[in-house]
């Protein structure tokens, strides 16, 4: 049994230093328990966050403590009369081969699909788009929603969300073959690449994409893709705030403040911060949008697998800086 | 006849160098025109946007244009059946002694206040406190709500309303004095003092006074006072940006962007940016609750009276730092 604990604090980018793979120990699972074994880690940006000290919406992880996170696991040892070995469940283990958890803390893998969804598009990544699609931003159809990182696992749920929902769909991506992928894949009017593309020539292209101005913008990165969006937004826009990965490290980059204030006010934006889980109580109705259309094909999705507990601080890593594709799973057992 | 013209763009702070008092020629009214002599001018800090070229919710103010602006007028010459010699108006006169506007731009000054009261607490900045208080920041009974510029024209207003309706009120304001008003006239539970005070001191000063955080800011100033609220804000925290009047003319200052959008995002705040005369059919509403608080005495508000067109340049440059009490006001005729 392994697991990977946070080394030390980060000051500015992380690198490999800020882990360390060490063995794990756990007890046989008391009344209540279960003992899972990881089949699937999941590597999600909101992480950096908890490597910070300082408050947050959830308590840092404790330097020398796992690393959070969901897997997608199977069950070895149940004294929850709910599970039984071989079960395959959503586990809270964290970056760790073995987990151990009270019986309520986990969920069923959906059948139909192959495990690992539960940890993408039909779980908090999916659930994430639908959110902020839906609920934050209140999309209507016929209206015009920008989504950055456009490729991830969060943004190609909510561009196929949006174009399900009537809606015209401007991505934004890093690289050439993601751009391909958004349009090809996940049905994008326009995917625009923000690699080596200053923020006046990005806006250039906003404006192209979206003539009349940007409605909605689901927002997952902030830094100098924002300052190319912010002039962009139409009056009365609404920007469903999920993420800022360009920031989550470093602090410089992107519109100053002050541009930033004074486009909310001057076109009076509607800017809204959530999280997913505030809005856990309405998975339900989120699974009942999106899992007929993963069945139908018209929900689809892509991965980015690393073999093995091990190289899970190098993913995270590249993740961070945009080098995966769709989600970014471990492949743990 | 005279009137103050825009003489040329400020790149930063304006000076008395872009402004330039100069003659007026009116016409004689025609059909449905009416011609009016100005008694009171309102300046408000939306005017410094007007000076500027670029894309705002209003067309900036032409070089060589009367400066934008509400007054307070006696009807001279009416061509419109609706109005005759003598009566009180609010016209879009601007910086100037006189105005030729259709009656249908001009509106009734209303009767039992003195008549520049329809330019402050029963006008245009009464109506912004008002629309950004109930229907943008929603706010209820029983929270905190935080209004910096509190003895402004805006502030006061808000600051009241809001101790009207039940709410737990701070104000921020500049200067030991206006902070005494704000408490014993405005009926602010605290104001904190933000001059000589650093972010950090500031933020120290909120938190102490609004313990369990800040569930409503109603936002006039941006620049270092946004960068010591937003640590306070409670918990999805609702913002109402109404202006920023720190960032008018310079933008550097206050948080980072990287750290607004962290805040909006980790403690899931609603910034939203507001108009009022997107607002305006709901200037009944407003009255009905307003109107009968300033007849018995619950409303109250305080005025900067400058004397003589000549003189509005420079009390409006003394408004944008902060020298004015409560609604600035110069007294044309």
């Amino acid at each position: 049994m392994e697991r990977v604990v946070l080394a030390a604090r980060p000051d500015g980018e992380p690198d490999a230093s800020h882990f360390r793979l060490e063995p794990l120990v756990l007890p046989p699972p008391a009344a209540g328990e279960v003992l899972t074994r990881t089949l699937w880690l999941s590597l999600d940006p909101y992480m950096r966050g908890r490597m910070d000290a300082g408050r947050s919406y959830a308590a840092p992880v404790a330097v020398g403590a796992t690393m959070v996170g969901q897997v997608v696991a199977e069950v070895q040892q149940s004294r929850d009369p709910r599970f039984a070995p071989g079960d395959l469940v959503v586990a809270p283990s964290g970056w760790a081969t073995h987990g151990l958890a009270p019986g309520a803390a986990l969920s069923r893998v959906p059948a139909g699909v192959p495990p690992q969804a539960a940890l993408g598009v039909l779980g908090m990544p999916g659930m994430t788009a639908w959110v902020g699609l839906t609920r934050i931003a209140a999309a209507q159809a016929g209206e015009t929603v920008l989504i950055s990182a456009a490729t991830g696992a969060v943004g190609s749920v909510a561009a196929q969300l949006a174009k399900a929902r009537g809606m015209r769909v401007v991505g934004i991506a890093g690289g050439a073959e993601k751009c391909r992928i958004a349009v090809e894949e996940f049905g994008c009017d326009a995917c625009l690449d923000h690699r080596g593309a200053t923020p006046r020539d990005l806006y250039r292209a906003i404006r192209d994409a979206a003539p009349a101005g940007v409605q909605v913008y689901f927002e997952n990165v902030g830094g100098a893709v924002l300052e190319a969006v912010l002039p962009a937004m139409a009056d009365f826009g609404r920007i469903a705030l999920c993420g800022a990965i360009a920031w989550y490290s470093r602090d410089d980059g992107g519109p100053s403040a002050a541009a930033l204030w004074g486009t909310i006010l001057t076109r009076r934006l509607r800017v809204e911060g959530f999280i997913v889980t505030d809005h856990w109580a309405q998975f339900p109705a989120f699974l009942a949008e999106a899992a007929p259309m993963v069945a139908d094909g018209r929900l689809r999705w892509r991965e980015t697998v690393a073999e093995g507990l091990a190289a899970a601080p190098a993913a995270f890593l590249a993740m961070l800086k945009g080098g995966n594709l769709g989600k970014q799973l471990v492949r743990v057992g």
